[in-house]
């Protein structure tokens, strides 16, 4: 059910950390280790900074293992700031309107997890989008709808408090609907200049996230790997799962966590919890199509 | 914007009709000459009835004139009735869920035009759709939300009905955001029996539609053409736009009409006539989300 | 490295044997347990004999397991003699033409395995093909230089006798570039009324290979499944895994042995031994295209 | 039967050429007007120098007016040489492997036209590429193999003479052939640091080709129009089709013709004649792959 990193740091070529690492997030689509499947073969997305206007964003609905214009494009791109994400669908069409991340302006979002019984819910969370936001939801997954309430509810001023309001809202809402354990995952969230990374499940446990540890630190376990090596000070990286077992590389971020990592590779942690807006309602939007 | 074709006759192999007339459906894809577009190279599908429990589909992204695999399927499928169509998309990703016809259990739909304004009237109309059908809505067309709207309003007992009631609604909630001339286009519709076809503009001209002429008259006409001597007392279709020049051998379908074409191949004309339902009304379905 | 599929018998919808079977071939396409990868997810291939002028086929670069095409044409289409294949790609890229089965006018040809070193001998290979059929290698794989090969050399007379000398070619241009162990795999034959299984290894152990039993046995193994007791004396399957884990049902073909199926359900084995026609000869090994 | 533009000049987004301009490449894929087709929707290609080692390559099979990701990677990549070419095949499937431009280290390599009753000249053809190029042929077009040939006839050192020697043996093996007209087109080459381009058809008209003219006479002749007092000394495009109607800004390069452009936009035309290497010889026709 999908594996995803991100990257901010010194600006790189995208396939190092795609292509060049033990077990990156291309390896990670044939053989995940702690997913909930082993193949993540349901399509690939990535979204970097660099140059041109907000971000670039490439969606393939091939496995990533054997897409050449993947290989191409992270081959020949350099960003300093980039999020990517293999899926395996859970019922929703492999196509790439559903791949991750998602965009809007300068925003950047992607999920691993669902949402349970999104099917039953997904009316009533659509409801709930600003109905002027409506009409960009162009594909058919939980985590576009996800990111839409987020940006209703504030993502681009509040980012981790906006989650906990769409979160809150999703498990009220799923609570009326008698659906249990609604929300599963890990979510990345980028608008340029921070990564934030969220660690939750209403009923656990959530799916696995890390990060990398202080550059200096790594440094000094490693002398010896040259990868290792030429990390510079304020590199940063989470991830689905680590791309190599190195001991004291990947620290767990623990579960119902939010992290913000600035640039320079400062990372805050601070609970997650979702949280119902007091005055958060669909009906006040519900403009009637048709009266009589 | 589009071009479809519907068959209902004789069993014939689908490619008799796809690919060996002279201006048939795909050469249609690449040289249409009576539509808004000259290509229609956006994606391409077909629905029969034959084989195996209810309608199959076939919705494919690459443009009809070089897809191998539809060559294939058409070259060994047999159906008594059939519809296919070209897509010219305008806006909408071209992604198979965007793909014509559009299928719910027996039924199948689709439609050469467009609703004015789509992004606008999208949330109401996709909230005037039966809330336990909302979840079946899977990609990000017009026609697939016109589809669901007309099954909720009673497509499956009375079609003609059904698509002028759609179709009300859809004018009426046009009005109330001041979107002029909101719908323009030709619809197909089969049950598996019947084929019915419906061409009408808010604002005309609509989009172009033939019907053959009875087979009688079509094989006196053209003595010498081997093609047409092949037809069988029943066989009719319903186009985009004719599949060859030749003089009586297709009758237009006039403005604002609606067409039933029965086994047997009877066919019948009536005024198709908008209008809304009284107690047509979104707001019924209204189930709050959220409520505080 | 690819699980293949063959069906001889009754009349049947194709996706009774793809997706209603317990492991069917879809089945293996993410989750192979005898293969020498687990995820086949590199395109999918079918070749059907029913309706039309010889057999159709169908080839898709997506996964067979998320592949909505695929079900459809499967549960709409019956055939009382098909062919399916899922690709795990080894270095040749994912696309249409490089899906199996090949086709050649009423013949069938899908291989699982591979040619060893394949680059070193794809030239002396293709020398080897009838020129007059040169032109028609249209992808990139071994297996499609194997099916001309195996055409140049008789495949349409003798099918088992044709491989013999193909893989004698192999072995033998193989021998004069030093590649050792070049041929690895099964191979799966049809001319639309039998149905021809191989299975070697120049050095061993050879890639699995089944065939079902006896209908009648089966049915008296396992009288309280309906699935087999819906089997008609005459059916049978040949698959590079077994459908199910069923006592009695399915015979493993040995190594270096060819089996014949024909109408009727009679198989025959014979052990299969390459061998180099007395006067084949690759055309050694021109390699001055332009000599100076 | 394709369109292509090459820029050298200073550093650009990509899409500033693509889709920024009143008829750019992307707009010739669904309305060419100088082109044997008006459709170019069989494909796109796009080979660019920049960042990472040699140029990188994307190969869509979508057609490009209507492919997200193409938009996308040129919105959001600068560089100061690339190539990009939108296909209309005649015959070959469309598959990434067959969309140019071709690429083998640091060059790029393109055409617009054909090789005439290519499937009578492959094999020859094929043969006389150096054997130890010969497995790097991945896909089925005419261009691929011309490619391959001028590689092996000395692309590397001497790129126009390679092709006048290429060129020269296409006819050469087309005379044994009795193919009439063999070679029609244009090609587009670069090394990353000159952009190569010839006119040439064995039987004129060729292909129509234009360059832009010098940038200070193009600046003088239109002072009004912003987009091209953006220009830099030393920019200058080769292309297909002019991208606009401006008098003065295009100049018709003649048939039978080379041009050199080298950093700093000099520009150098020679007659382009092609030749046939005194000792070149296809090791003919060792039609007998098998002799018995």
């Amino acid at each position: 059910m999908c594996r995803w990193m991100g990257w901010l740091g010194q600006s790189v070529l995208i396939d190092e950390l795609l292509f060049k690492t033990q077990h990156g997030i291309v390896d990670q689509s044939l053989h995940s280790r702690m997913g909930a499947e082993t193949t993540n073969g349901d399509g690939f997305g990535m979204g970097w900074y660099g140059a041109g206007d907000g971000p670039g964003v490439y969606h393939s609905v091939a496995p990533a293992w054997g897409d050449a214009n993947l290989r191409e494009i992270a081959g020949h791109i350099e960003s300093p700031l980039f999020l990517a994400h293999v899926r395996a669908a859970i019922g929703s069409p492999v196509q790439q309107t559903n791949c991750h991340p998602f965009r809007h302006d300068n925003w950047l979002f992607m999920h691993n997890g669902y949402i349970n019984d999104f099917h039953v819910l997904r009316r009533d969370l659509m409801l709930a989008i600003d109905p002027d936001r409506f009409a960009e939801v162009q594909g058919s997954t939980d985590t576009e709808v996800v990111f839409h309430l987020a940006l209703t509810l504030g993502l681009e001023s509040d980012p981790i408090g906006a989650l906990e309001r769409t979160i809150g809202l999703i498990e009220a809402t799923a609570g009326e609907h008698d659906v249990g354990a609604p929300v599963q995952g890990t979510f990345g969230i980028s608008d340029g200049t921070s990564l934030w990374a969220v660690r939750y499940a209403t009923e656990g446990p959530a799916r696995t996230l890390f990060a990398s540890a202080e550059v200096d630190t790594v440094k000094r376990l490693h002398p010896e790997n040259p990868r290792l090596q030429q990390l510079s000070e304020g590199d940063r990286l989470i991830v689905s799962e680590p791309f190599a077992d190195l001991p004291g590389v990947w620290l767990e971020i623990p579960e119902a966590t939010a992290v913000t990592v600035c640039r320079g590779g400062t990372m805050e942690e601070r609970p997650f919890v979702p949280r119902l807006h007091p005055h958060a309602t669909v009906t006040q939007h519900d403009r009637s199509a048709v009266s009589t």
